[in-house]
């Protein structure tokens, strides 16, 4: 049978990042033959257009990790009521140059921890409204928005909350399964 | 009579970008005892907020261009129907650390071209989220969106489309009033 | 000095609806010299251009109240991730024929209860996507939005927690205080 | 070889709507084995929860639909800059009560007609958000957003532009396409 590769990318620089928590969380909770890497945009460049056609060694490493994975996980913080720059710039980067996005056809998920109530939900639209134009395939449900990370986390910025974790599990078999369905109608 | 200063910021590091036109454009469609300074954001680092505390000289300069403008003209493209990483990063980065964001009670007004249809309005209602929490104080209307713009610009970088130059004109009468009302509120 | 007035606008149609609660409370909680009404949209009709020159009455009353009053201060629930159709129905009304738009102008503020965590956020900022268009003033902050309403409200409908309670009485006042603002600038 | 059926719903009660225009040129342009059927919510009442135990015969009428067709397809102008309250209201009834939401599952696709650039860019974005809560999975192209209706309708409400007619045809297949892919799954 073969093994699903997740790619989950962190939107967050932050070494203890509560959305880092969430993705090292996953990869203890993985459904049976389903891998998950993780990736942070931390060495990416600025993207610049005038330069996209000489992409550095990050982007290209970024590039195909993404087309070597079968489904993505985003796990991220919201930033001024949208997606981090750092990590929409990672987007932008592996988008380009036209017609060689890394992007297209992928499924998907999006997880968000924050202090606050909202919960990245003002991040998860604007990320859902760029996987229109890059043709992904996000997951209606579960969606992953996780209030007061302070509280859930230890100082090892481990994960501790169990109703979490077990959201973190639902999302992940629903997130297999979607990318399972979508292969057999691509094969 | 004071001088009102705006800060243009563009959303593209592309040399001939069409959003940097509609800037230098707008430096020679200045109402009376205005100035605009163009900022790009090159030279910024990525967002890391274990970092925020030691900013680089190149963010403690856009703080304080920021701080020192009387009104802000964002120019940017729409990068997969939302911000580009780039701006959104700067933004990030100025809005940092908490408790001393840079754009708290700004004015600002948006310019976008694109050479699609849809002309950066996809950005645009994005940024204007993101200024909800940054507490600015962003132009109804006019609303500046530029489509076609490889029709209205020439091989210079320059705009050459009169009824976009007077769309901006517009724009830059209707910011400096806009910036002098809030002003005379506060003062 | 001058009464300000504030036309309070209900999205939700039940009769124990969480959101007319906040409006009711609100009315308990007012600054000096302020007044709010409460306006249900239960009796307008669909809207329908073609009928539009010749409004019913129920819509001519509408268009009066947003007329006559200083400042908006909308109360509504989230319906399926968006505006709630009944609210978006009212505000269309208001806004047509071309031309003839109650809404222009009008400072306003946003408050939305629900039972879940997310709190109306989602709502919220497609409605201030549409004060773009309508050249409304919303309020920056503090933003209201009330989660788990259920355990916030008695058998009564009436509001019952002291925090949300502050809240209310916060943006009233800043409420207030922008609109006086905007109508020094105006007059 | 089983018949595809697509309901399409209008936006808009005006008689000679573009948007009506649209899904009547639909029906002429069907790939084989495929039936639309256009839905206008001129009959609906609207949305009061403390009813919905006691739908009108239109409200049931229109989940009955709803459930009969294979695929849905939205056409609708942007008021206000988000989805026309008329049509979020015939989403609403549709959507109710908890737990017997008509609109589950539904593959979907959009279009929109405007007299003027944006093309209704900014409703079908918010009605992609209301799809993420109806576990709904709308097509993520093409995008039909017919900007200046008016030069591509005749005075019968027809539809006239050759260019329109194709990007219609390619949405109908791909949404055919797509409905009977997410239907060999869950079969």
């Amino acid at each position: 049978m073969k093994t699903i590769k997740i790619l989950g990318i962190v939107g967050s620089l932050r070494k203890d990042s509560y959305n880092l928590a969430l993705l090292k969380a996953a990869q203890n909770l993985l459904p049976p033959n389903t891998e998950l890497e993780i990736f942070s945009p931390a060495k990416l460049p600025l993207f610049d257009q005038d330069g996209e056609m000489q992409p550095t060694p990050a982007v290209i490493d970024l590039k195909n990790k993404i087309r070597n994975a079968d489904a993505i996980l985003f796990s991220s913080p919201e930033y001024n009521y949208s997606i981090p720059g750092v990590l929409k710039n990672a987007i932008d980067l592996a988008s380009r140059p036209y017609g060689d996005s890394a992007w297209a056809g992928k499924p998907a998920a999006i997880m968000g921890a924050s202090i606050g109530n909202v919960a990245t939900a003002r991040m998860q639209y604007h990320l859902r409204q760029v996987m229109v134009f890059l043709d992904m395939h996000p997951l209606n449900r579960p969606e992953v928005m996780v209030a007061m990370a302070q509280n859930k986390t230890n100082e090892n910025g481990e994960l501790t909350d169990d109703e979490t974790k077990t959201k973190i599990s639902e999302m992940l078999v629903a997130l297999v399964d979607w990318t399972k369905k979508l292969a057999s109608l691509s094969a």
